[in-house]
């Protein structure tokens, strides 16, 4: 990230410092208040840091839609909770050894536990989030929540896939990471009392920043440095996920190219050497820039579905938002 | 089951036959209608059978109640489908190999595949409950799914765990499995519009039978001819399920008898003479007898639950019922 990203991600930030910290409240408050073990392994996800996006996506849509009420809150840690149980059975189904730089729940308290304590986030998530007793969100979040289950049953399927196509890529991303940060800014503009225009203005904003978000996640995997994105480069490629740059590459290397990355994909591990040989193909083919290239189309896409919204400091935020998620890790 | 009572519980069914198929109907609609691979997997456990339990719960509380409408049949999918989705995750968590006498999903399509698809129809089950926007409904659900959940978490921590006490059983017992019947029984009485005596009648009814069917559950692990039961005998003993029948043994068996006890908890399996041992030593201790006592205590406690009801069909069904939970397989 360059020094003036940085600086312009830390003022949106700190625009929302004492929301984001009742949202950290109120996450310890529920993550494990009824079991003493079901709070150390939440605590240890939760205070291993995240980028609290979404909850950052509420808080802001709220905002912008007029709502700053004690809901806001709430349904912030609702849908980072909502995450946070997706991370923990993510991280169970790809055998994953670290999360955020710190082991992962799975090595450290079992398979077992990680199940079972993800069930248990997203069951307190939904809990929480009725309890507001608003239907729409309610509608919202539990289509939401459908849509991400089936992504990730979507991409399960799609692992070392070699017929999956770009469509298909597409479609996971909308279910799996789209369709919350849709629905989170939509509820946002439920909560605010916005019109029909207006809820839909946010859900296309929430929907395509996710997708971008997404998309340039599985391109900088390709492309980030590892000590800066904290995750292991070649990771998808080693466990045989059809992204974006990857399934671009298939279908435009020649057709030893095309072999030779085939011998390389899902084999669990990737040595340096065949990750630099992949990524100057993906170079030569133009696929990490048609991947990124996708991605920011997406990003525009969100911004401009923010013009029916007046300018305002809550607006600017989330424009800002938008360039931040292509121009994390480059 | 004796004769009798198989043809009474035939007859309980029978009188519901409409409406139980409705709900099979419901279950293959919302189980994967939008995805092939997770109708294959939702398919093969939900054609397996199980005893639709919960659904007869909140067809008989419901028009015990004076409803009939189709939230009923709807309901009743969803406590279903909830309760599927935790037998998913249980077969992973506890590496099972067979379920309702076939093989278990995660034998099948491997764990990930069983995580995940447990997420979605949990997913779905909430999408398809908040649907019907009765924030009652939602409120009475989203708690028992949570406190369900944390009865799975407080399960895994007690396996093998020999300083287990008996209110540590009680209190798995009542999250795991009383949760959501008791849950079920108050939904079928808030769709009948009851008032709240009726619906805490309901709600206690569901309760007292949720414990006594899973404390005779237990019981019966040790108990009943695996033939008959469809599942493998000694098979919480091999997993080091702290059940009561086990924690009585254990805190009533003489200090020689208790060790050759301990040395057969959670081995992974169990040879038919260790099981006999077990069994011989549990007759000696009473062990059996007390479970099946408490079992019967909860189950009076059920049919009590019923009195502000005045005698009806469904009123001598639910009572019918209750016996049925600890008769079925002695």
């Amino acid at each position: 990230m360059n020094p003036l990203s940085a600086t312009g991600l830390k003022n949106v930030w700190a625009d929302y410092e004492q929301d984001l910290l009742a949202v950290e409240n109120c996450l310890i408050e529920f993550g494990g208040d009824t079991n003493d073990y079901i709070r150390d392994v939440t605590s240890h996800i939760i205070k291993s840091g995240g980028k609290r996006l979404r909850p950052l996506l509420m808080i802001i849509s709220s905002r912008l839609s007029g709502y700053s009420g004690p809901h806001m809150v709430l349904l912030s840690a609702v849908v980072e909770f909502i995450h946070t149980a997706t991370l923990l059975h993510d991280d169970v189904v790809d055998h994953a050894e670290m999360r955020r730089g710190r082991l992962s729940a799975n090595q450290v308290w079992g398979n077992q536990t990680a199940v079972l304590v993800g069930d248990y986030l997203y069951a307190t998530a939904l809990w929480m989030a009725t309890g507001v007793h608003i239907h729409e969100i309610n509608d919202v979040l539990t289509l939401a929540c459908r849509k991400m289950s089936e992504g990730e049953v979507l991409e399960l399927i799609l692992d070392n896939n070699l017929s999956a196509r770009e469509e298909d890529y597409f479609n996971v991303v909308e279910c799996k990471t789209a369709a919350l940060t849709a629905g989170t800014c939509r509820m946002g503009a439920v909560l605010g009392g916005m019109d029909a225009e207006h809820q839909a203005a946010l859900e296309s904003f929430g929907y395509n920043i996710g997708m971008s978000f997404q998309i340039a996640d599985d391109t900088l995997d390709y492309m980030a440095r590892a000590d800066r994105l904290g995750k292991t480069l070649g990771k998808d490629l080693a466990e045989g996920k059809m992204t974006l740059p990857l399934l671009h590459c298939l279908s435009t290397a020649s057709i030893p190219q095309r072999e030779s990355l085939v011998q390389k994909i899902g084999k669990g591990e990737v040595s340096d050497q065949q990750l630099r040989e992949v990524v100057d193909l993906m170079k030569s083919t133009g696929s990490l820039d048609f991947s990124l290239e996708k991605a920011i189309s997406f990003m525009r896409k969100a911004k401009q579905a923010l013009d029916p919204f007046p300018d305002s400091l809550h607006k600017q935020n989330l424009l800002f938002l938008s360039d931040f998620v292509i121009e994390r890790d480059i």
